[in-house]
């Protein structure tokens, strides 16, 4: 198989301040679809174009951020391998049982040097997209239910140490970085923002370098089109949600995009547009200065909410 | 005829600071197609999908702005009529002879109770858009040169006194509102932005209630669509040039927009949508605590900048 | 007033063999939004974005095909002298009462040299978008149930003597020729189709030279995009409708569109694009040898349906 | 690494009568980068977006239709791995040194069940986008030459056979199928056509059943949207090359298409959309009576020169 070990990412666990309104938020803005509840009181969504049971999960708590993000992969060997992998890079790993949450397979946990909690897994009960598997149309009434993105494309996660995370992604779990953004010239340049995929996207994860670990930058979903950007944008006019950044171009990877926060304040993306990188691609390199191109070329303005605001 | 009277935006003379690098910032960056110079050394452009020989022209000046506004109007005949309607209404009209400007006809110009030089004619010479009148495509070379807009589509122009330009445009013109803005509650609401159309588009020109009369806020060139908005984003982030506002949706007139300043700090937006209001259409109107949706709809925020900004 | 006497395509009806069926296919389908019967059992629907109370009528009958086509006029002293040139052109003109059609005010009714009852009126019940005229967002609901266009945009009729029917338009009506189809060289190239507006649209309406009189070649719908073209082209397939042309560009009047029948056999299309002619525009010619492109741009071919099949 | 053994599809060689011709059909109407002859007099090109210095190799020749399709592998070690098991699955293999085709590493090459020449290689120059690795703008002058595909992205080859040229795709080669098409219900609905990707795409080759071994359908190359779709469909018509299909939806892999004839009769389609599956996804099917909804969705028609023309 061309593609194996690590396919895409699976679920994400968002903490959030009050369950139901973000529950409606998530199914009625957002327009994911609403996979219920479970024992614990989470609440499962899936957007309509993934074929497995979930890819969000809301937990109410205290306070807004990630309380993990699972990666699924090929199948159990390949589960079995990449965690004797990863104790051998030197991480702890922890099975949680199947069930744990709802229709979702035995996962391997680990700690990431930023202080996220990973997760693989092997299965999740798949469901479908309801167009069906025999002559299927093209799309169905829950494409266009709220903002309706096609699936839980990749998060940008904050915290230290990001170099160990790079060596870890790209040397144990089969990733390669496909774009970076480098530190000033006086501090050398480091890396201080990787965007690598497993497969051929743009980025399936990335990580920037920030003193707090375990941080969210944001959740990002993924639209169609350029049209649908502007279609998302209008429906959070609609819904006068918190928006951090009108309809853009990225630099960074030529995404289509627009951010904005959910009811509890954790930053949301939903984009379109990137390109098809491989593994044989060289990196593409934003540098300090021109960062603004990175994030907003059109403008090629930084704002200090994007940069500065995680939970 | 239906279409009567005034027909459309046809010129505007704009004021440049360094006449050989707009030039080429409207040739090159906005892509407009240079049409010459005239013997006082301005500078002719047109739209390329417009027929007539220029609606562009630049000045090299001390201070950027506008010089005056054209409009033309269906024949001789309407341009007599109107003109002595205006000077009913109570204005001065001169009447500047043909070939004052490269290929225009004699034009009557006033001054608007807002301080704006404006003008009717009815004469410009036909050169076509570069498709021919026998099976032409629906596109050439020159509509991928730079941002490539269709056509000049409106001004928006601020000074004192609109409700007497409003008086003007709509009984004496021929125009009607398409929408407005209001001021605050405790000033009793008056109309502090009023949108004028004379065809059936959702402006062709609009004022703004300023103190500093003959103020110009941008001039706006049309797009075919929101992907030519993002396009159009793209070269200005290409180019390096100046952005007031990344690509968004206008509450007011539905808009999908784009604003720059030109490199002597003229405002101009490149855009596309809006509806088709006609003459029985009542009035939109936007409240002063929601007109940041009125601007940027998908974020409902104002800028300093977009609001005070003028030359 | 610069836009003056006949304002716009305002009503079409439309006869059908099922009056349910094609009651459920205008409404689910192309997504119109169903106002009611009146007391002949007449079914009136309108576009979303369309502000007066109707603008499609279905009646039942023995053979499909159209009725007649109106269109509103500024007000009762235009549809007085408008009715006055028609008689001085040599055409009878019936008043038929106010209320005849639901919510609609008096019509003058005559017969075009090519058989069509053509009618004019100034009143019809202002219902609105949904939107309301206070701050309102720039789509609702009913712009995504089914294929939702904006508005009746025009309607290409088939007749003989189409030379009578453009001097009454172009010279009594206050239409101008945008665009027309010259026939065969051998024939000495006589108009074989004329393409008219009485706004700055590429059609208000169109008639193509034909034996029978009185025929229909299809009602057309207008939408906000290419990507609108798209998604109505996925909603006829999904509804298994029969589709006459495959989204495609015409050459005639740049159009983005796509063509089908309703239940009842008559061709409507869908589509958006094309451009802003004044009244000073010279006209386009198409030719006969060339008229592939002018239907379809992209592949030049004419096809045996779309000539021959009207009702 | 996820990605591993074979990554995509890297280069085609297409027989062409009229090497010049075609060179300029390739380069101006096609708009891929000429990158110039090698001393067999081939010539060869790139689609702007690819990195590798080649992906199309025209051939002059007596007969129009496919010499080979070559598909990039990870490194030397895949390539021999590969190579190893294709023998092991019976085929011949024979190793075509480094540069005999230009900036190319040596070449695997065996014969595929269904007659076509199939090749694996580890290396090719890599010359990049024209955008630089270094804060690169999202697109130049060359994304707007002619039609401009970003990628060659995929080929339909006929032939006998594939439900052998499936086992070794999907045992040997590593690919999985995403899609497929049964034969009619009275044959025992027989795989007749199958959709393979290597990465996570719709498509990175498919084979169709037919009696005649190595004829290639069609050469695809990809666009950025739905709009350019319509452009490339405009660019068709300007230059008057034949179509086979107008622009419309693919049920199958919901791709968003138009294909046309080389001016030696090879058919290439230029197309986007499509969705991201995954080696865990069910496969689709498309029934044998419901294919015409596969073909071409909005019409759900077939058409004979689609289904019997090849080269």
């Amino acid at each position: 198989m061309a593609m194996t070990g690590v396919l895409r990412p699976g679920h994400l666990q968002l903490r959030v301040l009050d369950l139901e309104e973000c529950r409606k938020f998530y199914r009625d803005v957002v327009g994911l679809v609403d996979m219920g509840t479970d024992a614990q009181g989470r609440v499962y969504f899936k957007a309509w174009d993934e074929r497995d049971h979930n890819s969000l999960i809301l937990r109410q708590a205290d306070t807004a951020g990630v309380d993990f993000v699972g990666f699924k992969v090929l199948d159990a060997a390949a589960l079995n391998e990449l965690e004797a992998k990863v104790r051998a890079f030197g991480l702890a790993t922890e099975r949680i049982p199947a069930g744990e949450m709802s229709e979702t397979g035995e996962r391997v946990r680990f700690q990431l040097p930023t202080g996220h909690l990973f997760e693989l897994y092997a299965e999740k009960k798949k469901v479908g997209n309801g167009l069906g598997l025999v002559n299927p149309p093209p799309w169905g009434k829950d494409a266009e239910r709220g903002i309706a993105p096609t699936r839980f494309d990749h998060c940008l996660l904050y915290g230290p140490n990001i170099a160990a995370n790079k060596k870890l992604f790209t040397e144990v779990l089969g990733f390669f970085m496909v774009e970076r953004i480098l530190g000033p010239k006086e501090a050398g340049e480091p890396e201080i923002g990787i965007f690598l995929t497993c497969g051929h996207k743009t980025h399936d994860i990335a990580f920037v370098e920030h003193p707090e670990p375990g941080k969210l930058q944001h959740v990002s979903f993924r639209l169609l089109n350029w049209d649908r950007v502007q279609r998302a944008a209008d429906i959070l006019g609609m819904n006068r949600v918190s928006v951090d950044l009108s309809p853009t171009r990225h630099g960074v990877t030529r995404g289509e995009t627009i951010y904005a926060w959910d009811p509890s304040g954790n930053r949301f993306e939903t984009f379109s547009g990137g390109y098809e990188p491989y593994p044989d691609y060289e990196v593409i390199t934003w540098t300090f200065d021109e960062f603004g191109y990175g994030l907003d070329y059109p403008t090629g303005k930084l704002h200090d909410s994007f940069l500065g605001v995680v939970t």
